[in-house]
């Protein structure tokens, strides 16, 4: 979850920060991206989880939590067109926790550490004055080549997602309503507790040669192709009717609905976040080979990039806006 | 400060950890140290400082805050032979803090990396669901035979330190006590507030090829000292009449003690911590080159490393165990 105004604080602060002369590539991407006197890159990016703003300890299993909280730093690397080699942990363990719960966050962190070849190497272990707190920071590798930035998309391409969207957020909002969750939406809650970085798809569209743009989908299209666009200085139409919304969202949806709560599977797929699928663009006549290359993970052409700034939605022939991080369609 | 059991939980959770196949040196020291593919080692450490536990935003400048955390993860890189190069700042800023405020925090960040030559390349910027805390990975570079660890002291070599001691800890004390602190004391606080790494010092040490263990004195001799010991599987003698107590740090108990509050100011030396100087070891003959190669900052000889494991002070010809950690002489 993005700090409100995130984006640009953030251009105020590195606005006041001394040039940095060595970095190809430095603050507003998903990584940065270092030069190294081999030529290849070194790639680093930071993210901090809080108890109470990103996760709460009542929904999962403390050693999802370790996993998840590397994920979405896994994602920022393949995102880049980057190979994740090292990790380093800072924790800030609440005063009430035992070591044995510790551990078992650390338990998910290796898990998925040793399934994506991530060394962590290490850390800090800080007593916390409050909340559970934990702050990763990966390593990655890329080969100057296969780079992949926000700011690449060209006009008269096209725009493209992998796999189906909403999953992570459906989980959100069963996990939210506090239910007994059957186990055949079991799917989204998994989604959102344990998401899967997509590195293998990430690699393969790198290596391609013909992806111009890439970023995962940490926030939701509605806010991540806008920082896509702008960083392109490009603009985009989104065919409303192709955005690949996922069945278990759909089946989340009624569900919900069942015992009285509304969500809009079409918002909760396009804003709902956490998804860390990759949003992309690329030739159109690109699409086939890309398609086969990270097969059997859908590839889903969602829309086209488009001269000028304006970031629309399609749908029925009229093209209206999509607002910024909008939260209900 | 670290969390009480840090070292012991900190081992815990690394062993169940997969191996780390690429990395030179993992987790337990300053920095872990990573083999390039041209022979070059990439240093990478990190440091977690929370509101309420490493500061209080009522005693100083944001600028200072921003100007320690940054300071305290130089200081590692330092700390084993390398050059600081790049770093990545998260940020979670509590929901009160204006947007001003969170740029002065910045300023110090800036500030110190502008002068250590660091590049501040990226981050994560979060809403904190209450206190400030800031999460900072540096990068750094280090020639393969000049890395020091706090795994090579040998028996019969000579223990050193930079600087004088307690500075830090008697500006904490000053600020602790919440009386207005006089103009003289100012060189504690300005210790405390805005500690300088000693990154050309550390360079130098490295450089001369004669060190033969380094850490920096983030928690105190009385901490510290266990820590390279227990690395380099040797024990230690300190003389206690050669800890070079900062001036400072007598001018403030003198302070401290008209206004009532007692401090001691070998504890203070021994144990305050966050004199980021620099612990060492090397043969008993090197001690004027090294001197010499760090001039004007002094190096002082505290001691002895001994076979065995035995951390011990010496005061008037008699030994006693110097306990880890202690908090009062």
């Amino acid at each position: 979850m993005a700090l409100p105004g995130e984006d640009a604080l953030i251009q105020r602060l590195a606005a006041g920060l001394p040039p940095a002369w060595r970095t190809q590539l430095g603050i507003g991407d998903d990584a940065a991206a270092i030069l190294e006197p081999d030529g290849s890159l070194l790639l680093i990016t930071t993210d901090m989880l809080m108890e109470g703003v990103h996760f709460r300890l009542t929904w999962g299993d403390l050693p999802a939590l370790g996993w998840k909280a590397l994920a979405q730093n896994l994602s920022d690397i393949a995102a880049m067109g980057g190979i994740p080699t090292q990790a380093v942990i800072a924790i800030a363990v609440p005063p009430d926790m035992p070591a044995d719960d510790v551990a078992r966050i650390y338990q998910g962190l290796g898990a998925l550490a040793g399934e994506a070849g991530v060394d962590i190497v290490g850390g800090d272990t800080i007593k916390s004055a409050g909340p559970l707190i934990l702050a990763i920071t990966v390593l990655g590798r890329a080969a100057d080549g296969e780079l992949l930035t926000r700011a690449g998309a060209r006009p008269g391409e096209a725009l493209f997602v992998t796999g189906a969207l909403g999953r992570a957020a459906a989980g959100l909002r069963a996990l939210e309503s506090g239910l007994p969750i059957p186990d055949t939406l079991m799917p989204a809650v998994s989604a959102q507790l344990r998401p899967q970085p997509r590195l293998a798809a990430a690699r393969a569209l790198a290596v391609d040669g013909r992806v111009t743009a890439m970023m995962d989908l940490s926030d939701g299209v509605a806010t991540d192709l806008h920082r896509l666009c702008r960083a392109s200085g490009v603009g985009a139409i989104v065919e409303v009717a192709a955005v690949p919304v996922d069945p278990v969202v759909v089946a989340t949806g009624v569900w919900l609905a069942l015992h009285g709560i509304a969500v809009d599977n079409f918002t909760l797929a396009l804003a709902g976040g956490e998804d860390f699928e990759l949003l992309l663009t690329a030739p159109a006549d690109a699409e086939d080979a890309l398609r086969a290359a990270i097969a059997p993970l859908p590839l889903t052409r969602i829309g086209a990039i488009t001269p000028g700034e304006a970031v629309l939605l399609r749908e029925d022939d009229r093209l209206r806006p999509l607002e910024y991080g909008f939260t209900h369609f």
